[in-house]
C-alpha cells in the first residue's frame, strides 16, 4: 500500500529438470532486468538446483541419506524433462547453449543473485528430503509456504514451474 | 468491485503426481489459512486425486473402463513425478512425511475441505476420461473452464500445477 | 493505463505433451471467448506444437538437425505426459475426444487463431533448438522473454504449462 512500488513477480520452482530450471531463471532474470522485485521459491526437486556440487558431511538418518544420494547434486547435474536419453540430452542442450553464447544454468543463477532476485529455499521440503543449509549454495533465504504467499499476494506474475 | 473482499487464489491441478498434488494442497491450505478464498480446479490426471479408493459400479464404455482401470484410484495411490521407482519413491516420501508429522495427502484434502477451499472437478475431462460423479469423493463442485476463468479473473495468485 | 481495457491473460506453453497443450488451448480459447486478450508464449518443447507436419528444407548444423529429427513434428504428433504407452495413450485420447465431439488439438489451434489469440514463438529457444520460422505454422509472432513479460505484467491470469 505504498504509493509507488515496483512490480513484483514470483516463481515457484518445483521441478528439478534442467530445462525447466533454465526457463525459470531466464524469466526471473528478465523480470529483474525490468525492475520487478522477483522472488524464486525452491521446493521439492527444485531444491536440487541449489545444492553444492560437492558432498557436504552432515549428520542425517538413512532415508535422508538415500534421498541425498539419489538426487542430483546441483545445477550442473540436472536432467531434462524430455529427451534426457541417459544424460545425452543435457549434454546436447549445454553444447548448443554454449555455441549460441547463452548463459549456462550456473551463470543464470549467479546473474539472478547479482540482480537481487530473492532465492528462497522451502524449509518444509528441506526437512522432508533431509537437506541441510550447509549443503545448499550461499546467499539463500529460508522460509515456508507462508513466506511465499506473502510475496505472491503482492505480485502480478506468479508462476509454478 | 465490493469495497472490501478477500484475496482470491486459484490452482489448476492438472497433474496426477503425488508430489505435485501435495504441493498444490499445501499452497491451497496455506492461502486458506491466510483467509484467501481458494478455488482448486481438477482437470485431466489431477482428477485422480479425487477418486474414491474403492471401485464404484458404473455403466460405461470399454475405453472409459480402460482409463478407469489404468488410472490411480485416489490420493493414496498416486505416483511421484521423479524417482517413482515402481512405487518405492511414494513409500519413501510417505514415510518421511509421517516421521516429520507432516499431513498426508488424504489429510491435506480433508483440511482443505474443512477450511472451505472450493474443490471443483472439470466436467469436460470427466466426460473424456469417463469418470462419473459417484466415483469421486463427496463435497465437490462441478464446472467447466468457464467456471475456472470466472474465479481466476478475480484472483491474484493463479497457478497451474 | 487506458480507462477501459480488456482483461488480459497469458499462458507460457513450455511442455510438448499433447494433454498439456490441449489444456492450454482450452483455457486460452475459453478466455478469448470471454473477451480476454490472450497471449500464448511457446518456448522449449512447447514450440513443437507449432511445427508444420511436413519436413521443411532448411540449412542447419548437425546438432540442430538431430533436435529436428527427434522432436515431434506438429500438434498431431505429440505424446502424453502420462500413460503414453508407446503412442497408444494419445490414440485413446484422440479417440475419446472425437467420440465426445471435442475439438482436436489442430482444431483448437485454428480456433485460437480465429479468436485472435496472440501466438508467440520464443526466438531464443528457436535459436537453441535450431527451429526456423519456415518450419512453423503461419500467423505467429516472434519475441523473446521481454515480449512475454510485457504482456504478463498487464495480465491477471498468468499460467506456466
Amino acid at each position: 500500500m505504498t504509493e509507488i512500488h515496483a512490480q513484483q513477480s514470483t516463481i515457484v520452482l518445483f521441478s528439478g529438470d534442467l530445462d525447466k530450471a533454465i526457463a525459470a531463471f531466464i524469466i526471473a532474470n528478465g523480470a529483474a532486468a525490468y525492475d520487478h522485485e522477483v522472488t524464486m521459491f525452491f521446493t521439492f526437486w527444485g531444491l536440487n538446483t541449489l545444492r553444492k556440487d560437492k558432498a557436504v558431511k552432515t549428520d542425517k538418518g538413512l532415508l535422508e541419506k538415500a534421498f541425498g544420494w539419489m538426487m542430483p547434486r546441483g545445477a550442473d547435474k540436472l536432467g531434462l524433462s524430455k529427451m534426457n536419453m541417459a544424460g545425452m540430452g543435457p549434454k546436447m542442450i549445454k553444447h548448443v547453449m554454449k555455441k549460441h553464447r547463452a548463459l549456462s544454468l550456473p551463470q543464470l543463477i549467479e546473474l539472478a543473485r547479482e540482480q537481487g532476485v530473492k532465492l528462497v529455499a522451502c524449509t518444509m521440503t528441506m526437512d522432508l528430503l533431509g537437506l541441510k543449509q550447509e549443503e545448499l549454495i550461499d546467499g539463500l533465504e529460508y522460509a515456508g509456504v507462508a513466506g511465499y504467499l506473502g510475496d505472491a499476494s503482492d505480485a502480478k506474475v506468479n508462476l509454478f514451474i
